[in-house]
């Protein structure tokens, strides 16, 4: 399938006809779905396809295990299939399109390689469904802890070791994967930007240099469920104006201190119009170049809420492989390097010490995690050539 | 069956185990089996069951059409079984344990009525899942609109008039229903109390004088889905910093103006850690004794928002009968007359002219609509038996 075909597959797959988003999440079976339309992409284009410890999708051009243990082990290319609640489009599936299409190109031009391509499909990147992003990625490179892993639950109280066992998946078989890990000599990411940068700078495609750190914590506020329209202002144990508090203290915290800050995920519990709450959960989403000033804020906003906040994940801050963004950027005519506030499979690759790369396209707007997420066609086939250049490139 | 069997066979039904709570939401599962106890406890003590066109149940000992025409209708007591999210096992169940266990206790005493007596159960009083109170009573009595009430829909999408469908009822009959109102000559409803009053006045059953002003309205806070973590803070369309306003404003303007607002239900939209709410849903419960300080609460609070608050629902102060109270107070020992924020049935039928009353069995804590509200079993007992009197005196 060619670039209209793919995407026409893909876009019917989990997508929610109220809002226009993508509600694809891990082990669920719209994930099932993206992942067997992988393996078939890959099958049709004779690709070998794998699967490591962590459920994460690899298809080989050439044999990766003869390579690795030449000293020559694979190139590979890839992103993600699952989306946030109400995600685009492009943030993922535009990395694993342009892979199979990177090939494609190579492949017309009659390209030879003397190191395994690979693309690689990683699982749960955006950790919307249990709360930790990148999962796949961290798995497979011992970034998170197995057991951990497995305990993470959903909203429904599903934890991930069950899910990923409804799935197919041996949750008993997840842990860092070196036999996958040898197959890698390089990783490049193709992802569409979540900024406006390429905007303006008007250029088609740019390269990252570093993630800054981020994290994401939790806030229990626990009150007192009570009657709204008995209980006496003075008597009221009320979580909801904790709530008001994070939000505030994060956004005037964030401000103060050159940081990102979000509160996108609330639940309430009973979340009864006439009942005073017993508990809000939020979650805090910040980010910033200081990882000093992020911790910073965050202690802040624990105070002003009366708890402390709960670390669900952090990583510190990603500097991609200096020299191949350099040589990538070159390839592509002088591309401009840029730093990203988003976290990447690529970033836990690099913390790893795999020498990755990424590559971002255009994206107008600039919205990104939204239905309203976009690339314009020309930019996705010029991330296209960019891509099967580096590729060609680093294979030669 | 008696008092301790009663409540044993209502204990299971639609209790959460986590939270101990109840969920008993209109037209569930739970509520059919509710109101399938509800019918076989009638039809173990003889009283004829009717349905009214708004599915509220009616069961009567002596023919209710025929007191009607002879101009001596029924004394009616009983509540509701519907309950809030976590609700407590005494708001609403209590009445109509009572009503059953008073009809018991007169036929014991082998008192002979000269009017029927009813036990009332009416359905989906607290609203829980279609956003608007005591639907069963504002339909019954015409105080909502039947339009209106069919197209309510609950979280999930599912209308009021599809949910009254696929539970055996006729949504299409709904509306105002005379000849079941004709049936009515005084209604007395018998609640656990919701505030400590009784507990400061150390007495177990006090007497209802009105009901205050109160409303539900919602904010729909529309902002712009994005990426938590590369958005710029100048560029962020962020809905979650409207609802911090919302909830520390309605807290501030409650104080200022001597009412109660509450921020109970919250809806996020698409509720990710990572992106940008693109809309908060919040509803605002608010109640004071003035009703035009209510109504400058709710306007300020939209104002901090930035929107127009929508009433989904309004009561303005309801003045119970004073002859009636005064009787049931008398004949009580003096029992004290109390009024509440609360709205009830009672308060319903009221407004569409029966001659209506409360009663009010102690609260140790005051805490209701959580599972932590309590009636000691004697307090429980000497309800009855002022119920029983109370209605004895009226049907004699």
């Amino acid at each position: 399938m060619g670039f209209d075909e793919l995407w026409s597959a893909l876009d019917p797959v989990g997508r929610d006809p109220r809002t226009g988003g993508y509600r694809r999440y891990a082990w669920t079976d719209q994930d099932q779905e993206l992942r067997e339309w992988f393996a078939a992409e890959c099958g049709a284009r004779g690709l070998d396809l794998t699967v490591d410890r962590a459920g994460n999708q690899w298809a080989w051009w050439g044999d990766p295990d003869q390579a690795a243990r030449a000293g020559r082990p694979g190139v590979v290319t890839g992103s993600h299939l699952d989306s946030v609640p109400d995600g685009g489009a492009y943030d993922g599936p535009l990395g694993v399109v342009s892979g199979l299409l990177a090939i494609d190109t190579l492949r017309a031009k009659r390209f030879e390689p003397t190191r395994p391509i690979g693309v690689a499909c990683f699982s749960d990147e955006e950790g919307a469904r249990f709360g930790v992003a990148c999962v796949g990625s961290r798995l497979v490179t011992g970034a998170l802890e197995p057991d951990r892993a497995r305990a993470l639950a959903d909203d429904d109280g599903t934890s991930l070791a069950d899910a990923m066992a409804r799935a197919g998946q041996r949750p008993d078989a997840v842990g860092r994967d070196d036999e996958a890990l040898a197959r890698v000599g390089c990783f490049v990411e193709l992802h569409v930007e979540q900024g406006r940068d390429l905007v303006d700078r008007d250029r088609s495609v740019g390269v990252a240099s570093a993630i800054l750190p981020h994290g994401r914590w939790r806030l229990d506020l626990v009150g007192e469920a009570n009657h709204a329209g008995t209980t006496r202002l003075a008597d009221r144990k009320d979580p909801m104006l904790a709530l008001a508090a994070v939000v505030a203290t994060a956004r005037r915290e964030a401000e103060q201190r050159g940081c990102l800050a979000t509160v996108g995920k609330v639940v309430v519990d009973p979340n009864g119009v006439n009942a005073i709450p017993s508990r809000v959960t939020a979650w805090l989403d910040a980010r910033g170049e200081d990882v000093d000033q992020v911790r910073a804020l965050v202690e802040h906003v624990g105070r002003a809420a009366g708890v402390r906040a709960t670390e669900e994940s952090f990583t510190s801050a990603t500097r991609f492989d200096p020299s191949l963004a350099e040589r990538l950027a070159q390839h592509l005519q002088d591309a401009p390097i840029l730093a990203t506030g988003a976290g990447h499979d690529a970033g836990i690759l690099a913390a790893a010490g795999i020498p990755s790369a990424m590559l971002f396209v255009r994206n107008p707007s600039g919205v990104s995690h939204s239905p309203s997420e976009h690339a314009e066609r020309t930019d996705c086939l010029a991330g296209i050539d960019a891509l099967a250049a580096v590729v060609e490139d680093l294979a030669r």
